[in-house]
């Protein structure tokens, strides 16, 4: 193999690509990138076996093939050189030689033959969303993903697709978040659970533009993402997901609307008082014009006032500050509308066109 | 006591005075700030035992006293304030209140009483120098101070004031960096030992503005560095430092003059190939008009070339790439000199106004 590419191209495809790098793997063909030629351009491809990113950029290609290299080596090497044309070629015994300018170098490379390939899939009905909506919607539920592997189900995010219209649900069994988003296209029937752990990156390499589409693809058990010269594959989780819809219930009770950078602030300044080996709540009391924000702790007090506006009744309810900030801080509102029925159920953070729901279990406050 | 300051005021002197603060101690006293009040404003120490920070700002003073609060609450909590005026007072108990627009908060503190002040001390001969030279000279010159606390000297900087004259030295053993600096007075021959530690959290507090001074003064154990509204007072390292002057000689052998920018990149790359497990030298070759750089590991290998103007013999050596990386960095200057005697004996990179002189030691090549 002989390519020449340029230097800045091949940093940006390494970024990409490198976010499926197996770290801890006995497998050394697994801590590589696959760089194979095609027309004009060379294939970069990362596959830590749950989840592969294969990303093309031009390249003059003097002699075709493939190369497996350490990724971790090759994309250090890579960045410390100068914004100008990298020339690599490779020999029979897997070697690679990379030149630039005057430097050379020469490192071990693995045959691009051993590498795993994705397989192939059927990419001729995608889902077509905005880079923008997509990037967004990872960024807005991501958070509620569980980390716990003890429940595969809830490691991912459920994905329901029904005509027109996309729901996707993330839930740790603390909080749900859920988007709804209208699809420009109109499409058949189709729930996968796609792992968090994937959408986190690729929420990362997503440009979030607006007039740049991403392609979704569906096969049983793999989930495909297409978008600039990037395809992320990735396994689907197994199972079957919570049915929720029963639980999102905000028609009575208390509803509390006010400014959502003001609530976010006095609840990060509660937070404070919340230690490792003490997690008090923070209190929220709801009166007629404005609502109080206060926490008691070894290491001290806070009593705070938001002005809001009220329907409903007074209300007084606990939560854990950093799940309620964790909602807060993705809603892109001005302002937030909180729904409560008593202290013991479920507090919703909705918008008034249900783009965005978000549910979250109190604490109990007891006598406090 | 009660005081009202401002938050931003607050927030700046407490970052400065956090870096005097016990991180690892069993004396609740020591991760404390101690807030005094003064004439129309405050004071806050911190005290680690080894190393005091005193920085005044204004305030208005309803009611003088002091309080010693726990350093890291403190600062969080003020960091999430709004930039308004904070309104702090204390009681006989020892209980903080502060509040800022409608939040309240409460802390526990401590006795200002049981708190370790710094000792007085005469500042009426300050060597003066600016506040640029000195956060210059220290950057350039710290890396090579030793972090292993067996030989206390290694860890401190040597300041050697004579007449008008400051020479800074900082050497590990393996290398040795020194400053040469005019100052703007004359002074009585005073040579002491700075501790590394100190030096270095000085560094980040100065403005480096060339207008503002600081005024150094000492006396027996003692060093005190006066800026800004800030006083930093450190113990000095007893002991007696190298005498160094006989190592510095580059009269005779090879020099190569050459593009520093282009040196650090080539060296750089080199270091990649250098792993924790095998710690292979960068090998420079020095030729009529350039010098190859050159390493190799079971990692790979590079072979770059600089183009150079050389004085004297061709030459050969070998470097630890981290080390010569280390004074390139800190240089100003676009091209830098290099002396060389031979493999065996040190390498100087050295200013033509000998304003800086760095040595370091070669490696052995052996038979490369």
């Amino acid at each position: 193999m002989e390519i020449i590419c340029n230097q800045t191209q091949l940093i940006g495809a390494l970024n990409t690509a490198l976010k499926a790098v197996s770290v801890k793997t006995s497998y050394p063909i697994l801590e590589c990138i696959l760089i194979e030629t095609e027309d004009n351009s060379i294939r970069l491809t990362a596959n830590d076996n749950d989840f592969c990113i294969e990303v093309v950029i031009p390249a003059t290609v003097n002699r075709v093939g493939r190369i497996a290299i350490n990724a971790r080596m090759f994309s250090d090497l890579i960045r410390k050189l100068p914004p100008n044309d990298v020339v690599i070629s490779t020999d029979e015994t897997f070697s690679v030689s990379i030149v630039c300018g005057k430097a050379n170098f020469a490192l071990r490379g693995l045959s691009g033959e051993e590498f795993p390939k994705p397989l192939a899939y059927d990419n001729s009905n995608p889902v077509v969303i905005s880079q923008f909506t997509l990037k967004e919607l990872i960024r807005q539920t991501i958070f509620a993903v569980s980390t716990n592997e003890s429940s595969r189900v809830m490691t991912g995010e459920y994905f329901e697709i029904s005509g027109s219209r996309l729901r996707v649900t993330a839930l740790d069994g603390f909080r749900v978040s859920i988007r709804n988003v209208e699809l420009r296209g109109s499409y058949e029937p189709h729930n996968v659970i796609v792992p968090g752990k994937v959408l986190s990156e690729i929420g990362k390499i997503l440009s979030g533009e607006m007039d740049e589409d991403v392609r979704i693809c569906f096969d049983d058990r793999n989930i495909i993402f297409e978008f600039d010269h990037t395809i992320v594959h990735s396994r689907l989780i197994d199972g079957k997901y919570f049915v929720i819809d029963s639980m999102i219930n905000t028609e009575c009770g208390t509803k509390v609307t006010l400014n959502r950078r003001e609530l976010i602030d006095s609840v990060d300044r509660a937070s404070l008082f919340v230690k490792e080996t003490e997690k008090k709540p923070v209190v929220v009391e709801v009166f007629e014009n404005y609502i109080s924000v206060s926490i008691n702790s070894q290491s001290g007090s806070m009593y705070d006032e938001i002005m809001s506006e009220r329907e409903g009744n007074d209300m007084k309810i606990g939560f854990t500050p950093k799940f309620l900030l964790d909602i807060l801080r993705v809603v892109d509102d001005d302002t937030v509308n909180l729904y409560m029925q008593n202290s013991k159920n479920p507090c919703f953070v909705r918008a008034n066109d249900d783009s965005y729901i978000y549910m979250l279990l109190p604490v109990n406050i007891g006598s406090h």
